[in-house]
């Protein structure tokens, strides 16, 4: 199979090498805005075309698949070309903002015999499955998500640089970044919430830097926090009335599920794969492989789901002072 | 000096013990509704008086300072008749509910030259100051403070005994049990919110057994949640651009303070004592020992600060589904 890679940066070339770890699988292009950058990453995977016109790209026979791993803002409309003409897509999280706009990019894959998949690792992980089975007969009241990466760019933004990942009209921020893992996580657990609100720290850009969630259930609140403006240790806690469950690090990679009860300690988790991304890219290329609409239309409806939790946030979720 | 009890649970006890390991204090009374629940803690604590009328007790001139640990429903009306008797007053949190209900019994106290404390362990742990003097040349962005603490009168509730902590017209439930801790220490590192929203878990009576506060400020959210019905591990963070600051265990003991930045981690608390009580106790006697007014205007200041904390999420922070 052909990939195409849209976007040079490290993700970019993170998720390209973990593709090479499948069999029969090359790099056939890359796309660039920037002609330089492009041929960087051509020279570092072995492929020979370098796009920096999109439309030329999308139009190369040769191309199976493109993963997407643009700023933000570019994932929609990069998407809806790719799908009109008939290539698999990989999106970067998040794979839209909305509900409808989801909904039309699905609509594209479907008349045009496309699989399309959200980059997002959470669902994907061994532990995601063990932990979802662990609660089914829990209690829950509390859970807590937080997903803090200091960043350097928050640095840079000190500095007035804004790179894209705090560029509002990149769509970037810390939501888009990191809250959007959090979201896949929280509804993956414990379904769409009855209401939600956030609230959001913002630089003076405009920019969220980092943000709080609290999602309400019956009978459990489910806080969310994410950031990239403060050193912190990302962590994921479930208290439930019969004990609660601890997973040390990223929701996005879940190597550890640990469940202290009045008995004691027990670890409930699986061995990970080191690369965590290895488990979405699994999933894509399989679910090609064995032509699998089944997993693809429940993978759709986790995403439109998280499209639809992203839109009612902007709406109406923000009580930001 | 010659202490009367109002009260006969483990915590009356307890505090009971801890005054008398002061010199010159001596147990003198204990008001009891029920005549053998004081007699029994009469007995514990070597004291020949007992009351089940406390008109009788507030007359009894023998009696200096009194420890209100009644049901929170009655601490008000309790206090107030004590102050108005000339006693000092050492009551048990919340010390009131308004701002309003505050401030009329600070003016009782005046009126009678009585010092009136509210028993709250968080400001006066050594930590506490600490902590507060640490992060002042720190730029923090997200603060959560949790303590939850499973209760098995939470196992009675579920098979429907409702004892006084569960009661609605005892005021009791998790916010004024154990969220009033999380009020006091955020008030103290942070000051007044510029807003915040409550979020509860109720049970079928109206209770509430767990609950998650909102405070927003200026530049960072902090995140209070506490709860009786989840098993869990009480912790506090705070994260700063600099680094992240840990404390482990309940916010209202504070044992521990560890700094992570990236450097690595450092120890900055000082030893505690065993009993976190012993210091709310030594700063209300100390402070009638050398008639330190200042100080209890500065104590006031920070419980009238959350008694309209209490007043302000009774009144509109509450978004409970």
């Amino acid at each position: 199979m052909n990939l195409a890679v849209i976007g040079t940066s490290k993700i970019a070339q993170k998720l390209t090498s973990t593709f090479l770890t499948f069999p029969d699988m090359q790099v056939n292009a890359v796309y660039s805005r920037t002609k330089e950058k492009g041929k960087e990453f051509a020279s570092v995977f072995s492929c020979t075309k370098v796009y920096t016109d999109l439309e030329d790209m999308v139009n190369d026979k040769e191309i199976d698949l493109v993963y997407i791993a643009s700023p933000n803002a570019l994932h929609v409309a990069q998407s809806k070309i790719c799908l009109q003409h008939g290539k698999h897509v990989f999106c970067e999280k998040p794979i839209a903002f909305s509900r409808d706009e989801l909904d039309s990019l699905i609509a594209l894959a479907k008349q045009n015999h496309c699989f399309f998949q959200e980059a997002m690792t959470v669902t994907y992980m061994p532990n995601f499955s063990i932990l979802k089975q662990a609660i089914q007969d829990k209690h829950p009241h509390l859970l807590t998500c937080d997903l803090s990466q200091y960043s350097i760019q928050y640095d840079a933004l000190k500095q007035g640089e804004i790179s894209n990942v705090f560029a509002k009209q990149m769509k970037g921020g810390a939501l888009y970044d990191l809250g959007v893992y959090c979201l896949h996580f929280v509804y993956g657990i414990l379904g769409y919430p009855k209401a939600m609100t956030k609230y959001d720290v913002r630089y003076t850009n405009g920019i969220d830097t980092s943000g709080v969630i609290v999602m309400q259930y019956e009978q459990c609140n489910a806080i969310i926090s994410y950031g990239k403006d403060s050193k912190g240790s990302a962590h994921t806690r479930i208290q439930c009335e019969e004990g609660y469950y601890d997973m040390e690090g990223a929701c996005s990679r879940l190597r550890t599920i640990v469940f202290h009860d009045e008995q004691g300690t027990h670890a409930l988790g699986t061995e990970t794969k080191e690369n965590h991304h290895w488990y979405e890219v699994d999933a894509f290329l399989k679910m090609i492989q064995k032509n699998n609409h089944a997993f693809q239309q429940q993978q759709w409806e986790q995403s439109l789901a998280v499209c639809q939790l992203l839109e009612e946030l902007q709406e109406k979720g923000d009580k930001t002072v």
